[in-house]
């Protein structure tokens, strides 16, 4: 205890990543400072150890995401503000009189919900928002970072809509994206067959084998699944006649469309993205002969309706990397100086916006 | 049992409209002569009072539809081919010995599955391809005729994806098709609210009135539909701030997506028709923050499922009629004379199809 209340003694400033209003991020976030506060008898402070960068939190700051958090004076008096990010691992640096029986310092955790705003140093809040997590189960910092969002998704999408069997095949469009090599790592334990799209691209072959090493069975570019009359001859070879039973969809548009003609009468196609950024059009026909049944995945609201699932299934995936069924997704590690000036602290998190691969923030303290 | 049996001991000549390969219905359909068989013990003998011209039909012989009748040398010797149609009511003029306890001569019936040929005047077959039905609950032999597909499908569309309590809203597309108005009476009864497209054209404001009158609530055109910023201030005051949980679509394409946005969060769209010939495009967000579910509904599939559920909505519906919270939908009869020569029998169905409005044909026989 007298670790973390040393700590804070000293009245530390935090530095948080914020905005005030929507917009282009790199216009609207802003480094606030503000003191770490010391917690009450019920509550945790707690120090960012990792926090992604997720598309979700970009779509927040622009305004266009249906979940966003509140705007509070909490940390600006002046104009309200709100702290950005979403995911994130942190280390207990001093714990409530209270609630020392359950909580030390040195504790890893991540976040039990969202908009709590993780792109920051220092946070003070109610254990209930916090999950509990082991160091030890993750390879890196960057595997519990990551926890939260995208293999809690990749294991819903292949485990929600239907009940798959081992042997049974589904089939997925942008294969490549961490969701989608989570869920080719999930798939491989649970014995699950998988037919992958990627987008067509001059290192098709070389992705096609890194798919195949994390667990595809086979994967083809979008130009190949266009090619029909080939497809409807490959499809069936490949499956034995036991056509996919589920799709899982992040690209929409055409490819969507195209991959649904393959899948089995009666399946489910679960969409969780639209990088194409084009709707999703469906024959009628798939609709009402092939009885095709489409709806989407949103893990934000699944978590805020079953919040108590929601904290097993993270524990679950935690188990997943310690028994190496999950591996880190192939990410790009940004550096952030937690004591750095405002405008230092701000530009790794600027420069990062935008730019290509999946970013996770690693922050460094000076003691 | 004289009755029946005399008749066929003539050595009578029953008529259908049969076809031997798919094509343009016009060039296709012929009409064949065949005796009228003796029924076996366990067999009836029936003859047709009124069948239907619905769409499938149309696409069944234009071989464009996924169900479809066996062609068989049954009534043809030479070449085989099968009789169009699929619903129709009949009344038994021949009973089985093994089968005299249950049925008689006189007694009307539906057909419990598709494609046994509905378009012709006499059929020996087995009872469990029958419904039996009471002549008395129907106002019209065209409201028994048209018994077993557009008031099943509509009664399943209301039921089968979403559990609406009274005072619920829905909303549909093309809500003048005539399962469309089957829904507005049903939905009377049940005490739903519905706010029901139809399209813009002259005589749009008495088809309001008329779709008023079986039952909808709010019926605008889909010109109407698209204008945004008045609809998405009508339709909570409309509802009340208790959006539509069900969509039901027989439209597809703009209309179908524009109703959509429409709708409460985790609403069901089910689409049973795509009369725009456009596929549904369906926005991604609106499938995973609005989390509305796609899916078709096909009464032939079901049937073939659930047979002996089928039967019990047939009955249902068969009640609805008796009690009035059904009535004849808006129908053309055509009359066929069921001695007419071949050339004289085939011309009343080959100027109905394709013909504007539904048509019932009604057999007149001379004993």
């Amino acid at each position: 205890m007298a670790f973390g209340a040393t700590r804070i003694a000293r009245q530390m400033l935090g530095r948080a990543i914020a905005y005030s209003e929507y917009g282009n991020p790199k216009q609207v976030l802003r480094c606030i400072q503000y003191p770490v506060q010391h917690c009450s008898p019920e509550e945790l402070t707690v120090r960012f150890l990792a926090s992604p960068i997720n598309p979700s939190d970009i779509n927040q700051i622009e305004g266009v995401y249906p979940s966003r958090p509140s705007m509070t004076t909490d940390l600006t008096p002046n104009t309200p503000s709100a702290v950005a990010g979403n995911e994130g691992v942190v280390e207990v640096i001093d714990v409530g009189s209270s609630l020392r029986d359950r909580w030390e310092p040195g504790q890893w955790a991540v976040m039990s919900t969202t908009n709590l705003g993780t792109w920051r140093t220092h946070l003070t809040t109610k254990p209930e928002n916090l999950i509990r997590v082991d160091q030890y189960a993750f390879h890196n910092v960057q595997e519990a970072a990551s926890l939260t969002v995208n293999p809690c998704t990749a294991f819903m999408l292949l485990h929600s809509a239907v009940k798959l069997q081992p042997g049974d095949w589904f089939m997925q469009t942008g294969a490549n994206s961490v969701v989608g090599m989570n869920i080719l790592q999930l798939a491989r334990h649970f014995g699950y067959n998988s037919i992958n799209i990627i987008r067509a691209r001059p290192d098709a072959e070389s992705l096609k084998e890194r798919l195949r090493q994390l667990g595809a069975t086979y994967v083809i570019t979008d130009e190949e699944l266009m090619q029909r009359s080939e497809m409807k001859k490959l499809v069936p070879k490949w499956t034995e006649n036991n056509p996919p039973k589920l799709g899982i969809d992040c690209v929409s548009g055409r490819t969507a469309t195209e991959m649904s003609k393959y899948l089995a009468n009666s399946a489910t196609i679960s969409t969780y993205g639209g990088m194409s950024r084009q709707p999703l059009g469906i024959p009628v026909s798939l609709l009402i002969f092939k009885d095709l049944r489409f709806h989407g995945f949103w893990l934000t609201k699944w978590k805020d309706e079953q919040p108590s699932k929601f904290r097993d299934l993270v524990i679950q995936m935690q188990e997943y990397y310690r028994r190496d069924v999950l591996h880190s997704p192939d990410v790009d590690l940004v550096d952030v100086d937690a004591n750095a000036e405002p405008a230092d602290f701000l530009k790794p998190f600027t420069d990062s916006i935008g730019a290509h691969g999946k970013k996770v923030m690693l922050f460094h303290y000076d003691n």
